[in-house]
């Protein structure tokens, strides 16, 4: 029998490492078919080269197809991965400078940078839904474009299609709990509210014991992005990128600071990986590729696919529509929230305490924001864009907001056609 | 490394279907203690007697002790089994008797004959939770003494301990349709909406494939207790309990028509199964045990505890608290609803469409029902009492609930102390 | 200027009242036209002949029009009055007689009857908000057509005008509790949970301030439908009404033992009043029409009109979309509620504690009842029919409810083309 | 029959407003006693000087009491007006400078100011609740104490009293609609959403009939203090203090760019202002009076004093908790929002569509601040305190809150004894 995985944006760097964990998994899922799909030829062409090579060399039994139409790749496929950046590291760029150009966190998901990207990605990943829904309608789509929260939004909001929108930042934090309590991170739970990079876990337990206060204090120390005592007075576990909410001037002063964006950067790495996937010495992960940093989720993907496919009940934290767990946000509101995962797809489970106390209005206004921004991305309506960015929270200024926007759209033209 | 099990209300002839299936599970479940408690100590010592020999012929290495002292049972578990049966079989004949000669249905679950063994329960299941604070505050409440709805609203309501209220009539919709479909019920799913012995499977699905007409109309006729027609027009499986409801009048007349009740037929087989226990050529289960009927609850006991004690990620259909599933249902509502079990408890989770357009009133009503007769249990408040009944949709009738609450009293004065 | 109201199905026995009422208001509504509609020539010459005389002799400046053309009745309305029966007194015969027969109520709102009354009288009253919204969009539809709940929802449901559906049992309470404590009406305040016929009052007041134990025991004794212990233990006033739930074995004995039914007894009075109202003689309210009891509503009606035409702020009963004030609802539920009213129209308000404990089972029972009728009753559609008796609380029995529906189909043939 | 107002912080400049209103008013509400009560004995008297003068020339004929014992004044009131100022214009001055030097706006309702004269107020607002509950518990407060909005929200979590926080601005809008459309603002309706200094007017209807987008726009063009193509774009009328979200940057300039703060400016004019006071020659309002701007809230407080009192049913805007109006609120959260105001108190309204779709999530952070600032004005609990500052959307980012919070801290020693 055989079964089909398509990966659309295949020409990413980050291809190798679902190869990778493919191979691990094989047993549980017996992959025949891999087709990468990509519009960039030459990234797409590097990626298979090295691929074919990787695979040899981790033994894996697969047939691996490319192609550069979008149909015929997603077609027959049991999972659609989608890891796509539309514009590329060089509209990051942009991104990135010109909000900070005004003071403002660029970030591609947290700050201005993200609402760019989104504007540009979601048009993209709709026309994938489509295929979806005409092409393999039982096919899962298993994202990983970021930013992951306002994309799979619009994939709700606009399309029928299955859709699982992962990041590694779900359960990051039982990794980090498991570390600093020397415990297995199977055996941390927690309950966990909010958004994809705006998340907090909290009523953590090993095997349903809660923790000390002084098991507490050790999770929060281990924590390194945000500081230990607003951590612990939080009484939560908060994603690594709130850092650009609660240590907001110290970041910007930061980027002030560095001659590079991290687009720069990764551009100029990039130049470096491409030759050596081209480079038929390499069938490993060439070193350029460790610099590249990122990544990760390559386990959570596999083993989302594993509970589906398998029908093997598994608790997981995947951004999923709300849908009635917290009463204050509509029921539409895609949260990363915690689900049960099995072959009947993604169920959100209720909580058992409320979130923490301090949270829930930051967390409403970036959904807020979050709603707004990817139904302007469908509609291209410029009200709709600029009352987007003018209540996100690290902006909060009608002006800015304008003034931005307009430099931004400007810098994005060609990617934006449903901005008349 | 020691566990200890307990069962509470050991001298019920169920308990050797409990060893049965701790057998079974042994290398998952490593129990090393059984102890047996009950307040009758004839009956006590004949399972006793029986479920050592039983265990023997079993293969199992454990220790088997028995009590009629609470604390000393309880102490030291890591799961306590409750099956108690206040007033036994005797009192259930009274339960059935009486509203059936004022024309309505004694059930004692369903009907009014759950609502007298509700008052004369919960009590005796309070001092139990009691006990577990005391001396097993970790220990696990495993219930499956009905009126379970009802019981578990009061456990859920008084006290703080985990309980986890079962009935095999919550996973009972998945064996129907594999039965039905000709698959494994391991890959049947659905949302579940209602209480216990009032509850409604719908949204089928096979490995997450949404079920056809023809396939629907096959489960529907695969279920016994309630006309073909009715479960295809609510596009539901109803619990079978639900035929007082629905062929009520029927009932009632099948049961006018008949010489002995439930509980006589019970009264008399138990004297044949007892004397078959401390029979000593039986080390397996008598033929009289087989004509007791009931349990199942054994298998679905053993699943929730291997979740727990394994953290074992587990899809299970549970009495709960609501805690915001069902908006239409208070959050202190106990439903009989689709829970993730693992080592952190039982956590609902959300369903994926609404719950049959035409069964949300019947649910509520017969909720409110349950929860005024838990509380009145507890407060021994006559009102609250009288009140239940007549909001009862097997009664509603005030002149009717008053009556049949006066003659109820009356029969059951020695074991309604809270009710001055 | 010109106030143009008209009333459809004036050849009711209630239209004087109406006039009678709006003499009393003409300084606050300066009515010019008023516009008599109904299919019965016989009956509306009738009423019109009277209502000429009676408006002379209540010194009322008014043109008097009448005709069978509704569109001709609702152009130009500022209020279209709709006060329908379908098929008459004849069939409300027959919806009495058919449950009866079986052992079941067949009230013409609360029992069976209700149902049938339903299932005839919304699609009329949906060809005339149909009308409304062709020939005057911003007319108001005031509505006394029972059964009043179940008309209003379908009409909610179904369209976009605007309505204000009236019971004077909304206000009721305060006119028993003023009696019973002797203060005025208008200082008694309350909040109100329940639906038409199936209210309940509670959280009384006097001008704020809370009634004692005492006052509410002299407020349950003025309560004449509902026994005086049941109203003091549900610590609320009920609708009259809920005596057919609340003493349903009670009143299926007295119907018994009647000769004639209700609506027998209202068919041979009305040969009477109506020769009345063709009598010349009369220019005031024959004594025929003292004998038809029901009414009421006129003042209700007026001071809704009152209210909405001088845009005056008042607080009063009515039924609209519960809108999320009572959460275990659903937000298009119609409930006879407390509202705002003013010329923005009816505006929901939140109570100050919850509804009694006991009543809101009963109450979504019935709710859940009223919405699938509202529903079977625009689509014709058999189950939803079916599934909706039998989840009535007073039929509660899937077997009655579909022998009754058969019967009760057959019986209103000619007026039912929706169900094929 | 004697009617007693008390007037607490009646030192303030703005008592001789509600002198003037309660002249006005005088047939619907027959004052004979009123009281006035503060702590500062030269305000005191000066205000007293003046009213006594003031009162003459207005005709009225009632006593007038002063004392600085709050017990004495609160006994016998049928209305406890509180305005008070712990701390005074000296205070404001820092609250509004310390933000400022950190690049933060101080502004004292809306900004970090409006958080540290909270935590001044709160106590002080608690000791007056308690007084009126063991001393006048039918009493109800009437409150323009500033940060209203979260004052009230103390209030309702701390006491039972009776309560009506009021604010000019929640019936502003009508007042503009109306001067833009050239009607009566009686005429003018529309829902409400949002808080104190953050509400949102919208839906707006000129007796029952919706605007068109022309007068939309008119009324758009008629908010001064926020972008017309903002209003316009958000589709509501928002408080005019939104300008400091919407307009932050711009207002931190020209605040920067001023001489001398609010407060500074305030603490010179109050000089002039109680010399004309003490000033003989003077019985009606004082030229330097009229400098001090402000005030409006006379009007709306006699308006509700008038509802209430004399039971008159009347729609106004008034902070309450929330109770279930808008569902991502929590029920106990006090928002700004229409209610009906008669003898049985302040009940919420339904609102007839959502809120505008883009400030629900800066409503809910504005909020959630508000929420813990109350909770630390009671606690004195350092961490809630740094955490609401921190979550407040005009500051976003824990370093800023954490310094911040230090320094004002240190500057309110004296007023801030709860904080250990």
């Amino acid at each position: 029998m055989s079964m089909k995985i398509s990966i659309i944006g295949a020409g990413s760097s980050y291809t190798p490492e679902l190869f990778e964990r493919l191979a691990q998994m094989r047993s549980q899922l017996p992959v025949t078919d891999i087709t990468l799909m990509d519009i960039d030829s030459y990234r797409l062409g590097a990626v298979k080269a090295f691929c074919e090579r990787f695979a040899r060399h981790l033994g894996m039994d697969v047939r691996i197809g490319s192609t550069t139409d979008l149909d015929e790749a997603v077609s027959g496929s049991t999972f659609v991965n989608t890891q796509i950046r539309v514009g590329g590291n060089a509209c990051r760029v942009n991104d990135e400078k010109i909000p900070l150009s005004m003071g403002l966190l660029g970030q591609e998901t947290t700050g201005a940078g993200g609402f760019m990207k989104a504007l540009r990605t979601i048009p993209a990943m709709l026309k994938i839904a489509d295929s979806i829904e005409k092409n393999a309608p039982d096919a899962w789509m298993i994202n990983y474009t970021n930013p992951t929260g306002i994309v799979s939004q619009a994939i709700h909001d606009n399309t029928q299609i299955k859709c699982a929108a992962l990041c590694y930042g779900g359960v990051r934090a039982a990794d980090r709990a498991a570390a600093a309590l020397g415990v297995d991170a199977k055996d941390v739970q927690y309950d966990i509210f909010g958004l994809n990079h705006c998340n907090f876990a909290y009523n953590f337990r090993v095997r349903g014991r809660a923790l000390t206060e002084e098991e507490l204090y050790k999770v929060a120390e281990n924590v390194s992005e945000v500081a230990v005592d607003l951590t612990s007075r939080l009484k939560a576990v908060p994603s690594g990128y709130t850092q650009y909410y609660y240590h907001r001037q110290k970041k910007v002063e930061a980027l002030f600071a560095q001659n590079k964006t991290r687009g720069e950067t990764v551009l100029e790495l990039e130049k470096e990986i491409y030759a050596d996937f081209l480079n038929s010495s390499f069938d490993q992960k060439p070193p350029s590729l460790k610099k590249r940093g990122g990544g990760g989720y390559a386990a959570v993907a596999l083993s989302v696919m594993d509970a589906i496919y398998n029908n093997r009940d598994t608790w997981h934290v995947i951004n999923v529509p709300n849908n009635g767990v917290f009463r204050f946000l509509p029921d539409s509101a895609v949260m990363e929230t915690a689900v049960l995962v099995n072959a009947n797809g993604l169920k959100p489970i209720t909580v058992s305490m409320p979130p923490p106390k301090a949270v829930w209005g930051l967390v409403s206004m970036v959904k807020n924001y979050e709603m707004l921004t990817a139904e302007a991305a469908v509609t291209g309506d410029r009200d709709t864009a600029v009352l987007a960015l003018t209540h996100h929270p690290l902006i909060c200024d009608y002006d800015l907001a304008s003034e931005l926007f307009g430099k931004m759209l400007e810098a994005n033209r060609a990617y934006l056609p449903q901005f008349k």
